[in-house]
């Protein structure tokens, strides 16, 4: 796993500059997506007094956030990609050249059907990675950012939520351990598939010539009999997924709130903060 | 574009009943999520009376419903399984069998690389289309229940965020109409550079015997000039959509809080209910 990360990053270096530059914006905006709910904690805490002009400055506030969102996701995208499609360029040449550097015997042990797929599966995961990664790194500064929030209020609000995260990410270890082994069981039928469909049209002259559609057809149905059987067990992967972290947040939430009540009602925070946290929990 | 979704729904009526009981399921799921800022409004009544029991039975219901989106959240997606991916086995074996009906001047005239490339992108076009299609109708459904308990609270929001979100519908189709032109654009390469790998995969043995492997490299380098140039055409065409999206929905946001406001001053409307209106813009 470790050594997938390498190669991935391998790639990225190359294009160092925009690529800090990226990581850096990417940040700005998770903070910027992060601060949301700390708007219902202000409004609340402004709506009851009605003073006109504090209200009228944090709704202003509130949009110009929102513009500057937008402003700075254009710019996180259009540095990732900056990157990205130079780097997956350069990870199908790469390919490519190995492919061209590997010897007789390996070439004729392989259909050029599953080879295909293999390479265009390669292409599809690097983008998907990419997209993975900067999706997990902004989780990460949210969660950074709502601790710290929780820890301004109160510290035992911060650690609860912090340890439903812990669990979560130990449970979500094993969950994508076993996801992965039925995305394998999975591609292996992918490939297959695809080496069917692949020497169809290779040798399409001879299948015309000699009548074999049907036969072909045949063929092609049966190798979709285990494709299906996998790609269930794929699918099923992620909703085992879905119900255990599903499970284990709902009890987050339901140990977290429940402490901001008991709290709220022996008035050791305000109503105001009740509010951030639900506004924080929800978000997320 | 119609003629697209007739073809995507003639694979999809053959699994009828499964389709119609997804769709029901998906509804559902989509109310319960777009329901979660009501419980805003539920929070900032029940607070400030700090009414123990009151406050703990929201509580209870907000983590009971937080679990039960969790559950029906599964059964959508297996639901949502059972259909597509038998869907999409029957898309790939029509394909092939046209491929296969197909006579031989046709296939004289393409090279199987790009055949094969286009191939795979259908097989990732309909599931795509599938989740696209789904995601749009939650939108929907969350839509329509906003502009509900707008109405409930006061016409004129109701008419204002309605109105935000016509001008965004109008923008989008011309900018879908511009991000299909690129897309169809960077196709072309994408299969031109396929058709590449492709034939020197099929042709193998003759580039290492003739030693070509360099002249080969550099083939497939000069594709790529034109692909990460219409790539790149076809990337910034979202960014223009993130602009233009953006900024309508700005200003949408601007005009519904800000009337928000001044319903408030002016006592029209409560406390809760301009908590309750911001959740939903946030949510949304």
């Amino acid at each position: 796993m470790l050594d997938t990360y390498k190669k991935y990053f391998r790639f990225l270096v190359k294009y160092r500059g925009m690529f800090v530059l990226f990581v850096l914006m990417l940040t700005v905006l998770g903070v910027i997506n992060a601060i949301n709910p700390y708007f219902y904690k202000l409004f609340v805490e402004a709506l009851p007094e009605k003073n006109y002009q504090t209200i009228l400055n944090i709704l202003i506030l509130y949009v110009g956030v929102n513009l500057l969102e937008t402003g700075i996701d254009v710019i996180v995208y259009l540095l990732g990609d900056a990157v990205i499609l130079r780097a997956a360029r350069d990870v199908r040449e790469r390919v490519f050249k190995k492919i061209q550097d590997l010897d007789f015997a390996y070439h004729m042990t392989n259909s050029s059907g599953s080879l295909i797929s293999v390479l265009k599966r390669g292409d599809l995961a690097y983008f998907g990675m990419f997209h993975e990664l900067n999706g997990l790194y902004r989780i990460l500064v949210h969660l950074i950012l709502m601790l710290v929030m929780f820890g301004a209020i109160n510290g035992q609000i911060a650690w609860l939520m912090g340890a439903s995260f812990v669990i979560s990410a130990i449970a979500s270890k094993y969950l994508l351990a076993y996801n992965l082994t039925t995305r394998k069981a999975f591609n292996k039928q992918e490939d297959n598939v695809s080496a069917v469909i692949v020497d169809n049209l290779i040798n399409y002259e001879t299948v015309k010539y000699f009548g074999k559609e049907v036969k072909e057809q045949r063929r092609l149905s049966k190798a979709f009999v285990l494709w299906i059987k996998t790609l269930w067990g794929f699918a099923n992967s992620f909703r085992l997924i879905d119900i255990v972290i599903g499970l284990i947040s709902a009890a987050g939430l339901w140990v977290v709130l429940h402490r901001t009540f008991t709290l709220y009602m022996s008035d050791v925070i305000q109503f105001s903060d009740f509010i951030l946290i639900l506004g924080f929990v929800t978000s997320f």
